[in-house]
């Protein structure tokens, strides 16, 4: 396809230009574009044909970025990418120095919030209409999002304060609800259902049009109109929307630009709060994509649109999500009091399996991260033993939860947090670095960091077992390649491991890793002649070990893969400091900035996590390759 | 009143026991009871004398404990206290070894699951009643939640789960709404406009019955009964609770015995998802709560019934919490950009004065701790300089938005942290002893810790005047009594300083201290001859001067008010380590265990953090008093 009309946009101001008779040729070489983009970048892919002419019809019709377009999660705006002015950045999409996969402030004027996690774009949109009320400025501002969205709480809770003046002031807000019966996983709860009611009811709204018009001339007429007027007067039939206080239009098809662009029109110049229900279709434009919307949900390499997503012939090295989820289906099969709950990420979770062997047992809360906590709390109460899959980003959305619902109550509930540490692509609104710091400051959390992914399996039994709370964390994708033995062996509890023992005669040097960084640890203690201890535990901390790899070295060095602030190494030179015992310690881990997206390999090397980095580290502080000293019988 | 009938019920069963015509009588023992009780102990009032006929007709219809029974926040649980077998603990309410002011399921297995925070029962009672389905037990799970818990985005979140069926089983769960349209501040918000019109929809069902019969014997009433079956079919317009799912039935009187029990009866016998909505009035039979529910929501010590709450003749120590109050006040004349928000503790946060005087800028956003932080982040984005007004604990609900939404895109939102650290009789739930730990792993972030009344106020300036996101934390209640300065000055950023300097020839103990145990600290230092700093700021710590005190001293204690692990001495440990300096280390903080409600100067003893326990660890460590071993001129 030629791209005659979009090379010619640079800006929405060069696309408000267009007649809108064009507007139809510039969508459909907008979604020709963006497939073949993400076709050679990967990346999300059925979320952004979907709102292709939504974007255009926002941009033709909002004066951005004097009005604000919020774009909710954010992965679909491919679309405004290019519309905006990055579309011959596209091709360095989520890669090291290239543009972001969502919005973000610092990269265009038009990305006016920056998006990841789910659910936040009524409540920043809201912030954006009072702020121009308190300004007396007159601007729009736009929130899309989608139905999945929409589950979470946070949505309601942002509806319930943007429908209602505040000091007389009430924003222009346009809430544009993107109902394509998808999150990333099928659509689950009651309001999902609600949605698909309020389909059919449109359909009714035409029926009863027609009805009236066969009774105008009757007696009748009259009667019904009224008692329809005195009804809406009273009973208050409207959508849950209106109840909150917004003005609700829909549902109209997202896809239809002759339907858009007026409606939207409609309501730009409409004061107060707004509510557009639009149905699009994920894939939409792409067959294959519309066929399947949960394989198309994302791309995880380049592929020809012409073929579609294939297997690749050799199967890729199990990632630690296999080893959850088979793990998951073998104690399900052991034990018959575990339930599992996924926060709406059966595939991401590696759950699919489980869901289909044990569908009583499994529970897809929806996008309700909060509830998802509190109610394995509840079911833990009663003997149930819950496991909670979820990525360690989206456990800062239940923090409370873990506090005040399991860990107060010292409740037995396992959290599989995957995607601990960086996460690559996805950038810094998913990055897993905090998790070790959050968790074990708080009482009676266990804290789990396997190395590889048999000690996965392993940690994850040793963490079933407890009677209490536990996360056990395990980062994106694959690990060291150990294949877990099928029989499951609890691990001491809160006991680490002696990997190698130095026999260096000069300085000793032990180094204590947390999770997957045992492996280029133990590379380069062979380099440098170092102790590596598998810690495996950050709570309880093997605090005895410390102690013992203190008195016989003459330095220690922590290596983990979460932020340094407050974690692994952090709870080492505290069992240290409670010991009384005074030794230099090197701390190695995630450093205290955001780390953008980019290939993990790459960006765990800049972060100086790879194993070249962690000896650097090591020579810059200890001195060069270690020096005879001491003699080995000295210990 | 003598409690004749009171005095026999020593649990349900005994209730039970007892001819339904006796009921309104032991309500109204039940009711003088608490009266009586919490005007001796202190502790909540109105949310309890307004739940008697509901606690009465709860245990009186359902099989307690064998039907569960989930109380939200659970403050309004001293009439259920008292009918399970708690009657003669209530004198020891919120005392140290006393019984808690909220549910504990260590304390009773009436106490199904323990509660403090808001809006977390729905999601625990669905976990209870799925726990039930899959055990094959038959009993009822009960949520009893407040109009004000309502408006949290995880109460929604809860609805939308468990008003569908999960793999073919669909739980047992009644939800209680209990609307007495109060939260703690008055209400706010969508939700609570609508359930306003709900009430006025029930009196409209009479009107509309009352209709019926008029044109029952006219050809139009059976035309108007048909359409409105039809429409019924079609248009689905009822309550937002049953669009969730759930069959709703209300509102009801919860005052009044012959509705409750016999509606109570007939939901008990239902399956699947049950909703009742119940109107009930804070501090119901007690004329003077009646009238001003707010000043009634809780008895900060002993009062006389007959006389109400009075004001103490002198006025107490100004509290931290006035403080932010007053400066909020000053900061908003000065800046015309400060926007203060709260969710839902206007009275708590001191923001009454605030509210009256700039109206449009001031936020009560309901309980929705989520939105109110991603509203912030909205805000800024806008050139606003949002203050969020908000307990240490309950940042804990919006632990993400803080990440994702305002750390990420550095946005300036200053957080006031009010009631750090140990919080007295609310106990362990309300504690906020974890959030320099969450906090200061976060990238961007400022954490800063004034040491008192004086230095809150200048802190609260310095953060309000730094571009990115800061928290200022402080304790309930007051400090050292320093009287504020009424001129605002920014503290020098990242700075602490040193306030006492040690004479001492021997042992030399520097004392690092965050927050206000700096006074303690202070008391300590003079009888060990020690030097104090005043540390004043978490992150960005003042990594020169904890170099520079490590190299004079011979020894370092760091003292905080928050948990120990991952808190202020680990920032300190990890600058050390960072510098490659070796020193011995002493933290002193809360330890990793939720400790109890109590009185807090006795609990922070109990903890070793007031100057007695500070001095005598300092001693157990270190050595008795310090002796001379190196001169002064050594430094």
């Amino acid at each position: 396809m030629d791209y005659t009309l979009l090379n010619g946009i640079d800006s929405p101001a060069d696309l408000r230009r267009l007649p809108r008779t064009e507007l139809q040729k510039v969508a459909d070489e907008l979604r020709a574009y963006v497939l073949e983009s993400v076709s050679q970048t990967g990346g999300h892919l059925g979320s952004n044909l979907g709102t292709v002419e939504l974007t255009v019809a926002l941009h033709y019709v909002f004066n951005t970025p004097e009005d604000r377009l919020v774009w909710d999660v954010g992965h679909q705006t491919y679309p405004h990418k290019v519309l905006t002015g990055r579309r011959d950045r596209m091709g360095s999409l989520r890669q090291l120095g290239g543009i972001s996969g969502f919005p973000r402030r610092d990269e265009s004027v038009y990305d006016t919030f920056g998006t990841g996690h789910s659910s936040t774009s009524i409540s920043a949109a809201h912030g954006m209409a009072m702020a121009a009320k308190l300004k007396g400025e007159n601007r729009k501002a736009v929130a899309i999002i989608g139905d999945g969205s929409m589950t979470a709480g946070m949505a309601f809770e942002a509806l319930n304060n943007a429908g209602v003046a505040h000091g007389g002031l009430l924003g222009d807000v346009l809430v544009i609800l993107n109902d394509n019966d998808m999150s990333i996983s099928p659509p689950v709860g009651a309001l999902n259902k609600y949605l698909a009611r309020l389909m059919s009811g449109s359909i009714y709204t035409a029926a009863r049009e027609g009805a009236k018009s066969v009774l105008k001339n009757t007696p009748l007429y009259e009667f019904a109109r009224k008692f329809e007027e005195h009804t809406k007067g009273m009973v208050v039939p409207g959508t849950i929307f209106e109840e909150f206080g917004f003005n609700y239009v829909g549902p109209i098809d997202g896809h239809d630009l002759d339907s858009l662009v007026p409606t939207l029109e409609n309501l730009r110049d409409k004061k107060g709060p707004q509510f557009l229900h639009i149905v699009t279709k994920k894939g939409a434009g792409y067959k294959l994509a519309e066929a399947d919307p949960v394989k198309y949900h994302a791309a995880a390499g380049k592929f020809d649109p012409a073929v579609g997503f294939v297997k690749p012939a050799t199967p890729g090295k199990t990632t630690f999500t296999q080893v959850f989820g088979e793990w998951l289906c073998d104690m399900a099969e052991a034990d018959s009091r575990l339930v599992g709950i996924t926060p709406a990420m059966r595939e991401g979770s590696g759950m699919v399996e489980f869901h289909k062997r044990f569908p009583q047992r499994y529970h897809d809360v929806g996008i309700a991260e909060q509830h998802s906590v509190t109610f394995a709390a509840g079911l833990a109460c009663e003997g149930i033993k819950p496991v909670v899959a979820i990525y360690s980003t989206f456990l800062q959305r239940a923090y409370d939860q873990l506090v005040h619902d399991v860990a107060i109550q010292n409740l037995p509930v396992l959290f599989a947090l995957d995607r601990a540490g960086l996460v690559g692509a996805d950038g810094a609104t998913h990055a897993g670095n905090y998790d070790i710091a959050y968790t074990r400051c708080i009482p009676n959390m266990a804290v789990l960091t396997p190395a590889d992914e048999d000690e996965c399996r392993q940690a994850l039994y040793t963490g079933f077992m407890h009677d209490g709370p536990v996360t056990v964390r395990y980062p994106r994708g694959a690990g060291a390649g150990i294949t877990p033995v099928k029989q499951m062996t609890a691990q001491a509890w809160g006991k680490g491991e002696v990997r190698r023992e130095s026999h260096n005669s000069g300085q000793r040097i032990a180094i204590l890793a947390f999770g997957t960084l045992l492996y280029p640890a133990l590379e380069v203690a062979e380099r440098l002649d170092a102790t590596v201890a598998n810690m495996r535990f950050v709570k309880p901390l093997d605090a005895e070990l410390v102690a013992e790899l203190a008195r016989t070295h003459d330095a220690l060095v922590t290596v983990e893969d979460g932020c340094v602030m407050g974690g692994a190494g952090s709870a080492v030179a505290e069992a240290l400091n409670a010991a009384g015992i005074t030794v230099p310690v090197l701390q190695l881990g995630l450093p205290d900035e955001f780390v953008e997206h980019g290939d993990p390999a790459k960006l765990m090397s800049l972060c100086g996590l790879d194993a070249a980095g962690i000896e650097a580290s090591i020579v810059k502080r200890f001195g060069a390759k270690p020096t005879v000293v001491r003699s080995t019988a000295a210990r």
